[in-house]
């Protein structure tokens, strides 16, 4: 389904807010009043045998009972009607978000641990599979992500209201991306200026320099390198809603001369600067455009300067999740770490530094999760309950990911190939915490 | 020239130590007697433009001076006959090397810097060369590396003697990698010790556990891991002279129950262990033979270990210089960033860490080239004086592509993917300094 066109035809009573695509799926075929097929149990058994056999049980819609072949299942599974059932056989990846969010697919158990038990079984047992069984568990191309395209996948998810997002990010900088735990005591919040202070001290700043910042959310990395810094920011985001909030907040902090928030994508990025960030963009870049990247950062960045990246990634190549790419994040494709070479390498770059941070994103999320959670009224008076299922979804499945370690956090550091002036070690990252005192 | 073959017919005063190609080059054609022809001339002006017009002027065997055409010279080099000229328009990247070698070209002004001043020239004017001059500029694909090629090119580099290496390594642990300058002021050997106290903090050891080195030189790392460690350590060389030397160090500091030198291919390694690392053997691991190192470190690492390969490498990919290839390192092939990521995507790992320490290495190779040089006449005495100026031309050329950023120093390291028991951060790494106290 193109985005646009869907939400041109929804009629929306509120502004432009995108409407998540999630709440359209209609719940058809709830025929509840008939027994299960022979072959339907036949056929989630072979589901259960394909995904590596976790010990998950399957309760149908007349109550009756698929057990794990694992021995004692942990989770249950219901699923409310035969549609449901085949739906999800005939396409796991996607169905499995879909029904959940629909309210026809049911967990008895911690969604996340769930979702990590499923992703862990089903790594192993894929390594078995012979090659047609890959197509079944089928995961799609990203959808394009051009410059007008960009825009449309953008407002799909980072434009669903900032009044959404306060529900359940820190407080101190609305930061949608991975924190710190430098400690794994730290609050969310301490976590996330942590992670910024970790960010600035990566890229070296200094009183004076110039930063330009690729995809700034709602600008509290900017804000930060302005406050403690004392650096000039030109921060690029095609996200109107969140550019309202970051100006207001760089006004309401008096920062507003020393930061540029530009309404533009980032391949308009114009002038040269001491350094290059851009936290948690690149996942919606897309393959295509990453020589354009590259050739966009040699231009940018002046000769002694330091470009960091920050972005999910893959430790090998791999599509999207199919449901997360359809449902939630239209175009996102984490890079494995070769393909993230890939960018330093079309352009004459020399790599510095690379941290994985990935169990800091378990972390950021299991506290989002908490909060959204506590918060789920108000979402779901703000949209409605099929949109609060759905990102219940997104966030376990995204907590699981982490664990299982099917995703990846890469913090990047590099410079020009010719740069001398490098850092002589990373002793000064850790000469004092980066979180605030407690 | 196989290798094999030229050490046969070579007779030899010594055992079986290997004499360096460099020494067979017949000095000929010496016809010093004729002026240079116009053409001849023009070849170098050529030349000279081709490289990007250093700041270097030429001066033949009959004194004429051909000046730079980038205004003030700040090199002089003397050509001492025609062929010299011919050889080194030729195939200037081999040529270079090996006229230098055998006395036919000489330099004025410091070695490392002229090479700098010429890797950074040529990487410039290489941008806007037409196709058909990178065949002038010409590398070759290095030579293979199997099991008995190994042999053959480690033998050529590595058994060259200790006696040899002892003159101008440090006198620490005998490191031939690149050591970990912490402060700038480090001594050669505090540096060294640095190097391998670093190395050990990135693995995470803890008494008990027990590590496998791939290519593990004089042992010193063995050593350094089994002394303030606590390790058991299996390490693994196919350098016999190396072993010998190793083992009777390890008796003499009392370790000989903690580690087993073992003289086999890495290929060979048995068991499974909490850490695998291999320190500067990557470089002669050859790209074919990534795909078998990687499901090698994925059977010999337990589910919960660490490995670490710290090697010299490249920021894209790019063919070893000629010289050093045929006359220094035969086999050698430093992979760029992206084609070492490939080792860790081939196997199921998590890339965790990757450092650069490009300039590290270039201090090692300069306190290196220092005691060569107050050591140079021991060195002749050894061998002769073209061995000698061939190792002079292999260390400032080194200096020149660390400086120059033609080649870094990556250290990597990563873990099996699903690996959840991770450092929390890089602290731990620089809590207290990695050198010795002064």
């Amino acid at each position: 389904m193109n985005q646009s066109t869907a939400q041109k035809t929804e009629p929306s009573g509120q502004t432009d807010r995108p409407q998540a695509h999630v709440l359209k799926l209609p719940i058809e075929g709830l025929q509840v009043d008939r027994e299960p097929r022979s072959y339907e149990v036949w056929l989630i058994t072979k589901l259960m045998r394909m995904a590596g056999s976790p010990p998950v049980r399957f309760r149908l819609w007349n109550h009756e009972v698929i057990e794990s072949e694992a021995g004692e299942a942990r989770f249950t599974i219901h699923l409310s009607d035969p549609k449901a059932l085949r739906s999800l056989v005939a396409n796991p990846n996607l169905a499995f978000g879909d029904l959940y969010s629909a309210g026809r697919l049911h967990v008895e158990g911690d969604l996340a641990e769930l979702m990590e038990t499923l992703y862990r079984c089903i790594h192993q047992a894929r390594q078995r599979w012979p090659r047609w069984l890959d197509a079944l568990w089928r995961n799609h191309n990203p959808r394009p992500t051009g410059i007008s395209e960009a825009r449309e996948n953008i407002h799909h998810h980072y434009d669903l209201g900032n009044e959404f997002y306060r529900l359940w990010l820190d407080t101190a900088e609305m930061q949608y991306t991975c924190a710190y735990y430098e400690r794994p005591d730290l609050t969310l919040e301490h976590a996330q200026l942590a992670k910024l202070e970790h960010v600035c001290r990566k890229l070296r700043l200094k009183p004076g320099m110039t930063v330009v910042e690729a995809g700034c959310g709602w600008g509290g990395l900017a804000r930060y390198m302005a406050r403690h810094y004392g650096v000039k920011v030109h921060a690029y985001n095609i996200s109107k809603e969140q550019l309202a909030y970051a100006r207001a907040e760089a006004e309401r902090q008096q920062l507003s001369h020393l930061i540029d928030y530009v309404e533009d994508d980032y391949r308009n990025i114009q002038g040269r600067y001491d350094a290059f960030v851009s936290i948690g963009m690149l996942e919606h870049v897309g393959k295509d455009n990453y020589p354009a990247l590259s050739e966009l950062i040699q231009r940018s960045l002046k000769p002694e300067g330091i470009a960091l990246l920050h972005s999910i990634g893959r430790n090998r190549p791999m599509l999207m999740n199919a449901w997360i790419e359809k449902r939630i994040f239209p175009g996102a494709y984490p890079p494995s770490i070769g393909e993230f070479m890939e960018i330093c390498e079309h352009g004459d770059f020399s790599v510095l530094d690379v941290e994985n941070l990935r169990l800091h994103y378990a972390s950021t999320l299991s506290d989002w999760m908490q909060r959204f959670t506590a918060r789920e009224a108000e979402v779901i008076a703000l949209y409605d309950e099929h949109f609060a299922r759905a990102w219940r979804m997104y966030l376990a499945g995204s907590i699981a990911a982490f664990r299982a370690g099917s995703l990846q956090l890469f913090q990047v550091v590099f410079t020009h190939g010719g740069n001398n002036r490098l850092p002589q070690n990373r002793q000064d990252l850790h000469t004092s915490p980066a979180a605030p005192e407690a």
